[in-house]
């Protein structure tokens, strides 16, 4: 696996986090063909690898979701941890602009110098059905809306 | 990298590109732990690795989608083309139950044997707005939708 392009962004851990933040997908100038009619969608998965996770020796399989101790504990791969036995990132991003090789996109929650692995278009494949989430999932939510709420006052 | 899990399938290459067949994801038996809660969600993003698809020395940057000629030539980025610089495969399932290690999910298009990467719960975080797509998309839509009827009668 090689990185096909890496991120730039001035946000926050914390503005990452509330998928407001707008950043930079620069991809290697020789794949910008590769980019042809990415603009037609107005959102792209982006997989990206989380280099800035280290690797523990012993794998935890079961977190708090978003580290709240007052959730459930449950698998790693009912969450979005970062803490994962491959540590790919997924994230669905609105796509603003793009200028030859370079995507800029909002809601990318990948820090500064992320390399990143492939993007694909989102389209409603596999996703036109109503989808069912946990109750922690919907308290997290709320919990993220108040946050934002607050900080844009 | 490592594979978490194999894909286990008896669909033919036809019924997996339907979205409709079922397959079955085995996790080795010590991550089990990690699937703990995952039942309550109804979809689940897959990531796997396209370990079947042939490495070419050249990398094709555009390509028609689905192969069809009649559809516009586009960046392999806004296809999901599986010819892409870092194989990785990424689909949304529907997860029918859980055994133990061991999900049974419908619409993975994943050939038999395929490792799998990682699996992350499927939310409506960033997907809750409209998504626009291509022209070309919607008539790729079309004609499976056609033939999906045409082979269920």
């Amino acid at each position: 696996m090689k990185p096909i392009g890496l991120v730039k962004t001035e946000a926050t851990e914390e503005e990452l986090k509330d998928g407001r933040s707008v950043s930079e997908i620069i991809l290697s100038k020789d794949l910008e063909q590769g980019l042809e009619g990415v603009e037609e969608f107005s959102h792209l998965f982006i997989l990206f690898w989380m280099h800035r996770i280290p690797r523990s020796k012993k794998m935890v399989l079961r977190v708090h979701p978003r580290g709240c101790r007052d959730l459930p504990l449950v698998g790693v791969f009912a969450t979005r941890t970062p803490y994962r036995l491959n540590p790919i990132g997924l994230t669905v991003v609105e796509l603003i602009e793009r200028k030859g090789s370079t995507l800029k996109v909002k809601g990318l929650d990948a820090a500064d110098g992320t390399p990143v692995l492939d993007i694909k278009p989102c389209d409603p494949w596999g996703l036109d059905k109503k989808i069912r989430v946990p109750e922690w999932w919907n308290r997290l939510e709320e919990r993220s809306k108040k946050k934002t709420k607050a900080s844009s006052i």
